[in-house]
């Protein structure tokens, strides 16, 4: 491909909203275009990155068994109103009403959709597992859409969905698609971190996420210095500096204090407030933190009332984790009650709640609470707190979990090293959705005996864009971007230094020879100075430079230079292209088999 | 390929909803699924498709000079107000309002984004001519999608832009796009009538149409049967049986007739009624028949006012062709008046309108009514019209065109033939935009002379999905689709008719030597009898299928097939995947190359 015909508008500086490396790069190579505001247009320099990532991506699902479709990118509100998305997913899903005021959703993700599908085609417990994905055009209404293609309205995934006769199956393709992804990523030369996470508003349980570690990062990863557990923030536990007692156990513990006392403790409202209140005595470690909140969409099955506000204790020195809180109730959103509702639930102002004599609310304790003896907590009264309140004796919760929030310092579940925070950006996740959408949306099938049964799912996304954005924050320099071989728009670059036939003829017989053994070569034709013409090739990141001119082919020699390495080196002219064929190939063998 | 692993869920009955072939094949066949009015999922056998027809466009655009870019699907409405087509486009426009209530469009043509795009980049009469493309997703709000693919809401359009310092430089990338659309129609094997045509709401002029005939087309288009010469109804003209006189002639004719004179002509309005009330002796050849239209974003020079109502004169027995009112006057849109409205203007009644003394309403004149004398018009009174009209003595008008309706019968303009109708439906246009959009949008470059200039733009579009199902229209018979080579999802089935391990270890040998020749096979490898796996490889269309059995097995035989052939041949076993690999080359190159 000549420069003088391809399309390359590289930039010496990139716009002022472009703060991190790859949005920057992306931008001054010449890759994409900003059309507005999180939306990104490919040019034909990033289009070709793309191709080739779509390209991984298709071999790593053929090898994962997965089968691809496209389903539409405008799909009809009503699979979302059977989910029940439709209401849940918030203002972030893209709504559409049609000229008959039909409602669609331009696809976030596409679980409703493929479940439609596979709704109509299956029957028979023969048929699964089935296992489908499309790369596919999606639309997220971001708020504050930022961070380049990082986090951008608009963006390409890859989304796959299997279907399951039983958990075994499920297990069987998902273990093969974290392999896939696995794979995937190495062939991307990305170091990713796998993340146990939370699943969110996907629903279901058993979830993996592919982080890349990222300062302007969504998550905060928790990771492990010796067994290099990683998990999000969101899900992460640690060793607990504390034991649940059993109920012999906790009687004995609760008979060193007496019964609970009432103590005044007017306007003393938060845990350093009390803690000063009461001059080092009662630490935060021996306090209960009581927080109402209201949960939406409930579904564990001890609670009947979808929507419900419950009691939350803590030890107050830790932070309740809301995404354990969430999970644990099943429920699709917890959020903090307002004040006039802790009021009323409370009979107190905020401050002064606590689970001695709560009768009004449902009880919910993080496992740290739920350890205390002799501690200090609200008295649902203002002004008002009691001391030697003991689990057990004194309250009771009808769910004791683990709810804090891990940070920094806390230690590792398996090993006890102190974890540390790392800020990571998701790219790929898969789950085990389990029976959320099959249930909601009614897919069944008949079984071995003609009865009746609901398959389990899976699904398993890939953001292409950030990917390609990762590679780029990953490998890069001052001078631009360092391609993987995998990905690299051309693998060659072809400069003649001079404008003269000798040197114009000889580059276009070695872009031909490349071209004909498989290297995709660009010839930079332009009649811009050498120096413009190697500073472009080092912003592309092509990883072969090759420079012909007058001087070295005189000794029938040509300039070779591996982007990201120092120095160039000479090399016959005449072997040029095989040669450089053969280090193109054992670059890409080198990422996509691991050898 | 493994038929167990793949996914073809064929059918033995299409949905009564399918009434044309492609819509009950494409279903039945398993290569798409509706997933809600007009909105289809391309399931694995169809993407297969899909893909190869992407990748031939690609190849053809790429012969033509353009570039491949990725813009967005969702685009800001700002361009479409910058363009004027927020408004003009009507409710097919699919608009969207995000979180922020911020307009969008879910585009459905690209000539704003593209040009928005190109803005950003453009500085110099150097960078021109710039050609791009992209094969993306594309939204139309059809009223009535119907027909399956062929018309969906959701579509997949390659469509083109190309921007230029002259028009020399246009015709040359728009006479490369009209080789490449032969092209690439031709490797579909399928036969395309290019048809001048109309260019619609798109703006401009010079355009072509490449059609498929189709009974159920939305376009009609008029053919002669000697030069072969077509033409959209739209836009097509035909010899005239009329001759314009000049000023002189006009005079000498008209004094053979007396001054116009008022008949009465008591409720009688349409020309039918007024030839049976002058029994014969004024036969509607004679008639003028007026009409009264409005027409909006009238953009014609003589006119000044945008929205304007006008008086269009035609010869009573031919039909008003509002296409070329509305292209005459440069408008957005031509509708007729209502009855209030037309009251108003002409002082009487509808049916009673006429050109001779009309004061309120500008007139337009089709040639074949300015080339009466003697005529029969309305008088602008009620239950009056006037004898003895002459053009040039009684009445002018402001413009004279060619306005009427070409019907089958009309005569060829070239060679005078009788022109015949077909239905089509169009796969691809190539237009000559002009500076429609490069004006509105304000996209300009400095010329040698450093003076701002606007390009001019070309635009080129095709429907995927449409032009598969047109090849389906074209290559079917009673028992399925017959695919072209170049189309097919694969080249060939192997069918192994016996269930046992001699039968499948030669498919499996047949089957690994075809793939290692780049034969794409696809392993029908079901427990089904046979009968049915025929029945569903001449449903799929796979150009060749081979059947294995042990009788032909134990004479180192095997029976190949040829989809659409009568009957199969018995060939070498041990040269089978050769052959076969050297007659799918030579069919694709057949159709790709023209050789």
């Amino acid at each position: 491909m000549k420069y003088s015909r391809f399309f390359i508008p590289t930039l010496r500086e990139a716009p002022a909203d472009a703060v991190i490396a790859s949005h920057i790069l992306m931008l001054r190579a010449g890759l994409v275009r900003k059309l507005s505001n999180g939306l990104f247009a490919y040019l034909p320099l990033g289009l070709r990155v793309m191709r080739k990532l779509e390209s991984i991506i298709r071999s790593g699902m053929e090898a994962a068994g997965s089968l691809e479709i496209k389903p539409t990118v405008v799909v009809p509100a009503e699979f979302w109103k059977e989910s029940g998305r439709w209401e849940a997913m918030g203002e972030s899903l893209l709504r559409v009403k049609n000229r008959q005021g039909m409602d669609f959703v331009v696809s976030p993700t596409a679980e409703e959709a493929f479940t439609a599908l596979v709704r109509g085609e299956l029957f028979s417990y023969k048929q699964l597992p089935l296992n489908f994905y499309q790369i596919n055009t999606k639309y997220r209404d971001e708020i504050r859409p930022r961070y380049g293609l990082m986090r951008a309205r608009e963006f390409i995934m890859k989304d796959a969905y299997s279907f399951h006769a039983n958990d075994e199956s499920l297990d069987e393709a998902y273990r093969a698609m974290g392999q896939a992804y696995r794979r995937i990523f190495k062939s991307c030369a990305l170091n990713v971190i796998p993340v146990r996470a939370d699943s969110g508003a996907m629903g279901g349980s058993g979830s993996e996420e592919f982080m890349v570690e990222s300062e302007i990062g969504d998550n905060t990863l928790l990771i492990c210095p010796e067994c290099e557990d990683a998990a999000n923030v969101e899900k992460a536990s640690c060793r607990n500096d504390f034991e649940l007692k059993n109920e012999d156990e906790a009687r004995k513990a609760a008979s060193a204090f007496p019964p609970p006392e009432i103590v005044d403790t007017p306007g003393v409202k938060t845990i350093s407030e009390l803690e000063a209140f009461f001059k080092g005595d009662l630490p935060a470690t021996r306090h209960i933190k009581t927080l109402v909140y209201h949960a939406a969409n409930v579904e564990h099955e001890m609670f009947k009332a979808k929507n419900e506000f419950f009691a939350v204790c803590i030890r107050g020195d830790l932070e309740l984790n809301e995404a354990k809180l969430a999970a644990l109730l099943k429920a699709g959103e917890v959020t903090l009650a307002a004040e006039a509702d802790v009021e009323r639930l409370t009979g107190a102002p905020i401050g002064f709640a606590g689970p001695v004599g709560l009768k009004q609310l449902p009880v919910i304790a993080c496992q740290s609470a739920a350890a205390l003896f002799g501690a200090l907590s609200g008295a649902n009264l203002r002004d008002k707190h009691y001391k030697n309140v003991c689990y057990g004796r004194d309250w009771q919760a009808q769910l004791i979990a683990d709810l804090r929030v891990v940070k920094a310092g806390d230690r590792c579940v398996k090993c006890g090293a102190a974890l540390y925070e790392k800020k990571g950006n998701e790219l790929g996740h898969i789950f085990k959705l389990g029976k959320k959408y099959t249930l909601a949306m009614k897919l069944n099938y008949l079984d071995e005996a003609g009865v009746e049964q609901t398959p389990t799912m899976g699904c398993y996304g890939i953001g292409l864009d950030r990917t390609i954005a990762a590679v780029i924050e990953e490998h890069h320099d001052e001078h631009g971007i360092i391609w993987p071989m995998t990905l690299a728009p051309f693998h060659v670059v072809v400069i003649p230094i001079q404008n003269n036939a000798a040197v114009e003829e000889a580059a276009l017989k070695l872009c031909a020879e490349l071209e004909s053994l498989g290297v995709e070569v660009l010839l930079d034709d332009r009649t811009e100075r050498p120096g413009v013409r190697f500073n472009d090739a080092d912003l592309m990141g092509i990883p072969f430079r090759v420079v012909i001119g007058e001087k070295n082919l005189l000794q029938a020699k040509v300039e070779v230079k591996r982007r990201g390495e120092a120095s160039a080196k000479l090399i016959d002219a005449v072997c040029a292209a095989e040669q450089l064929a053969l280090e193109v190939k054992n670059g890409i063998d080198a990422l996509k088999t691991g050898s």
